[in-house]
Order: structure tokens, then sequence, then C-alpha cells
């Protein structure tokens, strides 16, 4: 049945691949049948409440969650793009400050050293999935910098032709405050995935000091562990 | 100060380390001081709200949070043991089950496939930390089992003699339903870190999966990752 099909697509693995449906005539080549089949198999899922339709947006998966590898240190547009999902970033800062007390900590650097301070909201299809801050060990934004159209990665490795070594990371739950609340467009209290994430470079100097606050439910972490000192399999 | 040495102590790394202080005389002989000068920081760190006293449980850090690594496939009992804190288990429930179609799909056995069910509560000091259910793809508990006293990963490889391969990890960020809140002692609501660990023995069979709620408050899951395939140093 057609309509099993599509949700199949859907919650395939242990953590549901697909936030936003393809477009209709995707599906339908996708799975050999035609765009009037589609039409009527997605009427169906919307009135069980398993997708929404967004004016301009899409359809997404009701609950369904987007997932995002902390095993392999990616930027969030390089994670989603299997997904072929294109993620719209919200500069809200961008701007040279001076390292806190944590993050001077962190980044190894005296309290008051000059850092790079950014701040986004990202988006995938209008919907809102996570709040990321970012203190970068320069003092001063790369003249080429294009925040609004890349990860943070891409721009040390890319704009200041850094390498990135590897990351320590640690993840929480957390209630939203209001401010961030409004921004991501949830309710006060709603269940936060808090991440920080303190990136060396290859010479092991600590570089990079994100705080990401994920939607709780709209997105999902995933990893893989080996009992010994055996890489899991790919 | 040693109201500022026994605070460093808690808040050392990324994540806190300490939930539990050690007693008194141990903290004296670690930072090299007198009982009673130990005595005198510990309330003035009461009065500051950063420290609370748990009659008959001991003294735990306001705020603090324990950190669990995912990154190696270990117990909670394990992850623990650097730290010197007894993990308390509370058997729920124990028996043998039928495997869900969620279940069946996961450890690749039929739906309605015998599976023995496991559900305890776990804590540290009294305070409880996460309720764990486990769905293991064997049809009757192990003779020799110690379910009050033992990680299931040591029981599928002290009991059953089978070695475990690796795990895929999912982690999300959830409120607390009303049950599970009165369980771990939060409120209805409440963040909850919820994790799945589907792991695999060494031969690749999917043959324990957990689904573990950490009370947001207390805890906290840490990893690395690398850019390149390069491993991260120790």
């Amino acid at each position: 049945m057609l309509r099993g099909q599509i949700l199949d697509g859907v919650y395939g693995g242990l953590a549901a691949a697909r936030l936003l449906l393809p477009p209709e005539n995707e599906l339908a080549a996708e799975l050999g049948v035609s765009r009037n089949a589609i039409r009527e198999a997605l009427e169906l899922l919307r009135g069980e409440g398993l997708i929404t339709r967004v004016q301009g947006a899409g359809t997404f998966v009701t609950g369904a969650k987007l997932s995002q590898r902390i095993d392999r240190l990616e930027g969030l547009a390089e994670s989603l793009a299997g997904h072929q999902l294109p993620v719209e970033n919200t500069v809200m800062s961008a701007r040279e400050s001076v390292a806190s007390p944590f993050v001077a900590a962190k980044l190894q650097v005296p309290e008051g050293a000059p850092i790079l301070f950014i701040e986004r909201l990202r988006s995938v299809g209008g919907v809102p999935l996570s709040l990321d801050t970012t203190s970068l060990r320069i003092g001063a934004i790369p003249v080429d910098a294009n925040l609004a159209d890349q990860d943070v990665f891409s721009l040390i490795e890319t704009e200041l032709g850094m390498r990135l070594g590897w990351a320590e990371i640690t993840v929480e739950s957390v209630s939203a405050d209001a401010d961030t609340a409004k921004l991501l467009q949830i309710r006060p209290g709603a269940p936060l995935l808090l991440l920080h994430r303190l990136t060396h470079l290859e010479d092991g100097t600590p570089f990079d000091l994100e705080t990401v606050r994920y939607r709780g439910d709209r997105c999902s972490l995933i990893t893989t562990a080996a009992r010994d000192s055996a890489p899991p399999p790919p």
C-alpha cells in the first residue's frame, strides 16, 4: 500500500531520516506510481495527522526528527547533504568580542582576549532547527566569510586555510528559555538538546567553541560506539 | 581559598565530573586541610546554594551533571567506575515477553518472538539518574543473573558468555511523562535525555535494545569526533 511505502521511507531507520518529504513528482518517480496516487496517499496521511503541509515550505513528517551524526566532525549543512535539505542561516550576530572566563578557559586564551563571536539561527524548509553560537580564536571576521551560506567549519578550512583535527562534545537536555523559544518558534520550557562542541585544529589548538540549542521536537543526534577498540562497521 | 579548591575539583572539565562530593574526611585528606576547615567551606558553599546536603545520601553539587561517555560501549556502573560512585539498581521488571513490531525490527526477530524484558531505575547516592528498559534477544533470564548489582553488558558477557561488538546510538531531548517523572523524582514535563542504544554482538547479531531516560538536570553525555578518519588523542 502506497501509504505504507511512504511511511517506510520516512521512518526507515532507528531514527527518522526524513523531516521534509520530497515534492510529489519526485515521490511519484521514486515509488513508480502516478502523481495522483501520491496526492491521495498524502491526503490520507495528512488526515491521520502523520504529515503536515506548510504553505511554501513543503510536507513535514509530524514528530519525525532530523538526525545529525555527531561521531563525524561535520557542520550542519555537510551532515544534511545526504538528505538534500538546504540549510538556511539567519545571522543574528557576527562581531569581534572578548573571551569570557568560560570561553577563555576552553579556547586557552587569556580572559578578555579578542575572539570572533557568531550567532546564527539555522532552519530547514522555513522551520527553525537550532540556535548556534560560535566563539572563534581569531580577532576579526575573514573578509570573504559568507556566514549566511556556509558552515563555520568550511569557513575555517576555506577562508582561514586551517586544518581541523578533533572535537570534544557534551550533550544535555534542557528547557528552552523565553528568548530561545521565541527564535526557535517553540513554547518556553520545551525540551532542547544542548550541545557544546570544542573543536581543535590538527596541531591541537582549541579553536572553535560552539553552543548549539536544537529543538527537541525536530532534532536527534546519532553516533556509534565499539566495545573494544575495534571500529564499528560502516 | 578552600571553597575555590572544592569547586575546581567539582567543575573541572567541560562537563562537571562530580555529582556527589566525597565524605568530609576524604575531602580533607585530598586537599591536605583539617576536617573543620572542610566543614566550614562546605557550609559556605551550602549558603551560596552551590551544594545540597541530603540526609543519609551525601553532599550533592547543585546543578552539576554526571557525565557518561557514549563513544565507549560501557554500562553505567563501568562508566562511573572512575568516579567511585556506586550505582544502585531497582529492578522494576525482569520477565519473558514478546517482541513488539519496533523491537522485532531492531532485533531482527519475528514479531511476537520471545525476548527478555528488563526495566530498572538507576540511582547514585539515593538520587535517581535514569530509567532503563532493555529488550534482549533471549527467551529466559540466566539463572545466575543479578540485575540489582550488575550492568546488562556484564550479564551478556559473563553469564551468557557472548562477546559484544558495537552499537548504534540515538539521543533526543523529550519532556518527562507523569509515570517517568514520578519514578525519577522530577516534575512532569521536565527535560530528559532519551537514548536508544542497539548493541550488536561481535558476529553482527543485534542483541540488546536499550531505551534510557536520563534526568536532564543530573546527566550529560560526552563523546569525541574527528574531522578525518584520524582518531582523537586519548
